[in-house]
């Protein structure tokens, strides 16, 4: 990992350094449209060609039965059985708090106006499945979806060698979920986007992806017949800022882990100690020689950087800049720098909130916006599986204490029906 | 308007009438694109360029200056400034219950976990020009911005002879802002977008506009050096639920005031009384002749449709399944109905609450989610334009407890390197 010097960095080479690569949409667009538009015409049909084609579907279901998905949790070991228990029931306790509340007040007297947040009905959870069974993935989409009430939620997962992981299905079933579709990638997408003869479509789609898949969820997204997303996910992101006090074989494992989420992972570290910084890249060569998943480590590692900064203040303020979905303050003090975040996904505050703790069971969503998307957006909550709806109710008298502003504002706006819709109620009795 | 019989309609022909027609975005976004690309690219020149040929700017400054913006305001009448007093504190009260509640939690011992919400820093808001000036979307965005405590808000909009409106200057000065652009269509999204050297890029935009604004939206919402937008927004929406107690007059009057938005307005009566709905016909050939926009009414009202349906509950059915943008309730016990709603942007309960009260003045918010977006998207809010940001921390006796929970699930999903930052803090002090 390169160290670099903020004093003798350019502010081009910075922009460089906090740079973010991006996909290339018209490349993976070109190989994801046309999977898409096929599902989206020809329904089940072209979902099950490419099941088999990409998934390794056998058979000629895509949906799991009810069987196979009790068989497939009964072989759940109890330690891994335990540990889905705990990080469920902390992940449920800190969502809890954020089902909203509805609300009606008079904002003028016969001016009723409320608002209520009502679950989405159909939700579509997609989860990777790739080198890895994504459990965690299941528990930070599946209890929100589940506190907020959705009627219906579906699951879509690409399964290796047509069986369902155990843990999954055991955390599918915490979240009681019933519809699971052994189907990955782009047509996975369009398959719950769209519906087919056989599935009915979904109003939102959640969950991380590949680049075909979040090309896939950009495509449906812009396209009215299809659904909804949470948000675009790019390659995951650390920033790490450390201080002298900090351990360095802290820091060192909380960038592996990162690094080892993929080699396009962002791993930055910023501090304000050049001996943390020289400690740190040697903890590195260290720890990484142990690990399973040392090569791609080492390429995500390669392309990531150091900078010793003259303050913590400074450091901050380049991590607001850059909106990192997640944010390590590693620093003796560190509660007195948390007012000063603006933008982050989650933040893990002191020596011992390593971020692996977030991305299972501390009880806040991993789900979180890349891409610098903090600026603007925060991970999967509670709310991200309801809508608001808005009401007003207004009397005889009501209507008529706010008619002249209407009216004015209406003939403001050359809207003269509007005016008159106030206007004949004015007129007539009932 | 046709009137049609729900007993006698064919699927198909039902799916035909509650169709949405979409933007072709092929076409438009092959206009589009290249100007989005060109603002992107050569930033204040392009911007002038397109404002000159097509915002009819005169000067060589897009931005309005202080003394424009006071001048402006200073010829508002007293009547319409008095309505947009009104106005805006109903919106007001209504939309200071929204500020979300930060909380702080202890999922275990010695695990604490937060959640903040921030105001997005640099937000743009995009009001249309066009036809006429729209001074309550201005409160409708501009209110909200302020209330979560943004802390750049700009705008964007086309000006009619270079002139801002007053009661557009006066609305923009109660919303606190300084930041004043006369600058319309794509390249104005293009620009709050990317930014330029002499105009800081916004992390979101909010706001309606016509398909060329939309599409640009778009484009710049999937561009990762672009911004987050608040929903593609399409043709205005009403559906009008009534029953035989409903007056023809009102809900003719109801019907007009939306077919006025445009053209491609989308007006529906469902009604489970034919003689309501003969006499809605009759009414509306009435009321449209003093309509000084009579022939833009007619275009919209004869694409539309009025549905005789057996009950009030096979209405709100199909109501829920279309999802529109504003629902008006004109019934008898249209309080009894209300929490069968299950997708609608904004609903307006009773005889006395005509859509035009919440276009203007009721207090909820007008930007609301058309195209079926109901189903999983609330219209504008003070959240929308906050981001929740979490947080957690960790002592070493919480890290301790929750330590092989995390172990076990990083484990499962083969991410050694996340063990080990638990591991590795385990093993020492500090």
């Amino acid at each position: 990992m390169k160290i670099f010097n903020y004093k003798t960095v350019s502010e081009k080479q910075l922009q460089k350094l906090f740079g973010r690569t991006s996909i290339n949409t018209e490349k993976v667009g070109a190989l994801v449209k046309p999977i898409v538009e096929d599902v989206k015409k020809n329904g089940d049909k072209a979902v099950l060609k490419y099941a088999k084609k990409f998934d390794g579907l056998l058979g000629n279901s895509v949906r799991a039965t009810a069987l196979e998905l009790t068989t497939a949790e009964k072989k759940l070991d109890m330690a891994t059985k335990t540990a889905i228990n705990t990080a469920a029931k902390n992940i449920e306790r800190f969502h809890l708090k954020q089902k909203p509340l509805s609300y009606s007040i008079e904002t003028m007297p016969g001016v009723n106006c409320r608002r209520r947040h009502l679950p989405i009905e159909n939700v579509g959870l997609y989860i990777p499945g790739g080198s890895a069974v994504l459990v965690s993935t299941m528990l930070m989409l599946g209890i929100p979806a589940k506190i907020a009430g959705c009627k219906r939620v579906i699951v879509s997962s690409p399964t290796q060698g047509n069986e369902i992981h155990p843990a999954l299905a055991y955390a599918a079933k915490i979240c009681r979920v019933k519809e699971f579709y052994k189907v990955g990638g782009a047509h996975a997408i369009a398959m719950m986007s769209y519906g087919t003869k056989s599935i009915k479509k979904v109003d939102k789609i959640l969950g991380p992806g590949n680049q075909f898949v979040t090309t896939a969820k950009t495509i449906v997204s812009n396209d009215p017949d299809g659904c909804t997303i949470d948000m675009p996910s790019g390659p995951s992101e650390v920033l790490i800022i450390a201080d002298e006090f900090a351990n360095p074989a802290y820091v060192a494992s909380d960038l592996l882990a990162q690094a080892e989420h993929g080699a396009d992972s962002q791993v930055i570290l910023l501090t304000s100690s050049a001996k943390l910084a020289n400690e740190t890249v040697k903890e590195i060569s260290e720890q990484i020689k142990v690990l399973p998943r040392k090569e791609l480590v080492k390429q995500s590692i390669n392309s990531s950087f150091i900078m010793v900064v003259p303050t913590i203040y400074k450091a901050i303020k380049l991590s607001n800049n850059y909106a990192p979905e997640h944010l390590i303050l590693n620093l003796k003090n560190a509660e007195k720098y948390v007012s000063q975040i603006t933008n982050a996904g989650s933040v893990f505050i002191g020596a011992f909130s390593p971020e692996s703790v977030g991305d299972y069971a501390s009880g806040t969503n991993h789900s979180l916006p890349t891409y610098g998307y903090a600026k603007s957006i925060g991970g999967v909550s509670v709310e991200s599986f309801m809508k608001p709806i808005t009401f007003q109710k207004l009397t005889r008298n009501g209507l008529k204490k706010i008619s002249s502003t209407v009216i004015q504002l209406a003939e403001t706006e050359k809207l003269d029906a509007h005016a008159n819709s106030v206007r004949v109620r004015l007129k007539n009795g009932n």
